[in-house]
């Protein structure tokens, strides 16, 4: 089960988005920026990463672990989610 | 209060690699890879940031707020440290 | 969809010993003990609430929400679970 | 340096309070109430957590940090709050 070509396109984008959020910091560390604003910046940059995880997760359980489930199964699907909830929460 | 040159270079030098990960997730979900992977992948990127800012956290209290401490104040300093990790811990 | 009597005696069981760990920190403080070790079991207590919310969000999803997918609906559910999945992980 | 009496009696009323949360968990376990809802109450006892500590961490940075900075020293202060900051987000 994948994402949907728009779901993918939104993801794509918003990772473009942290991409560039990196570089800046990378330029804001070389010239020497105040590390307060660096630290805001990272915030930001976590936050983002948090939500494109939740994103997925979402898409992923309607979309893998709901088919699994309704063909009678989903046992091992959501010990896995479970799993990796535990990682991304961490 | 600046980072050491040699600070510096290792912050970047995290901060590409990090960059890189984020490319790698973008070619994950091109590619259609397994939700699992990809956010396995982005709580390495989350992981990753949030290491970054504590050693930036570390410098930035160890350099200004000690300067501004041994100053005779420090007062607005670590209210603003205290600001900055009430956003970078939510 | 209820959690197992066995369930739910190792979910209070758990909870009664944060609520000891709670009134341990309360006991800290009154005696003036050293922060970092009071930090030390905060954070022990976050991490302990969180892993019981993870084991709830479990046996939900195993429980409630299969069961919904399984009687053809679920988008609901999924939704539900998603939303305090976002307050949940903040 | 210790918390002032007031700082104490506001921690140990923000201790209570969670205290009483926590047993108002137990008392939805047992009877049995909807998971989402116990979520939602297990995030806010995390969440008053996580404040509390914020808290201590500032009343220690003002004080034991602070004064060991202008001794001349600090640095195995600011080495020990790293470590416990560390702990406390992760």
């Amino acid at each position: 089960m994948h994402q949907s070509e728009r779901d993918k396109e939104t993801l794509i984008k918003n990772l473009r988005k942290i991409e560039g959020q990196i570089r800046g910091v990378q330029k804001m560390i070389e010239d020497d920026r105040y590390c307060i604003d660096i630290l805001v910046q990272l915030a930001a940059i976590k936050s983002a990463s948090h939500k494109i995880g939740l994103k997925l997760l979402e898409s992923h359980t309607r979309g893998c672990v709901t088919t699994a489930i309704r063909d009678g199964g989903g046992d091992d699907h959501i010990a896995e989610l479970m799993d990796v909830m535990r990682v991304f929460t961490k």
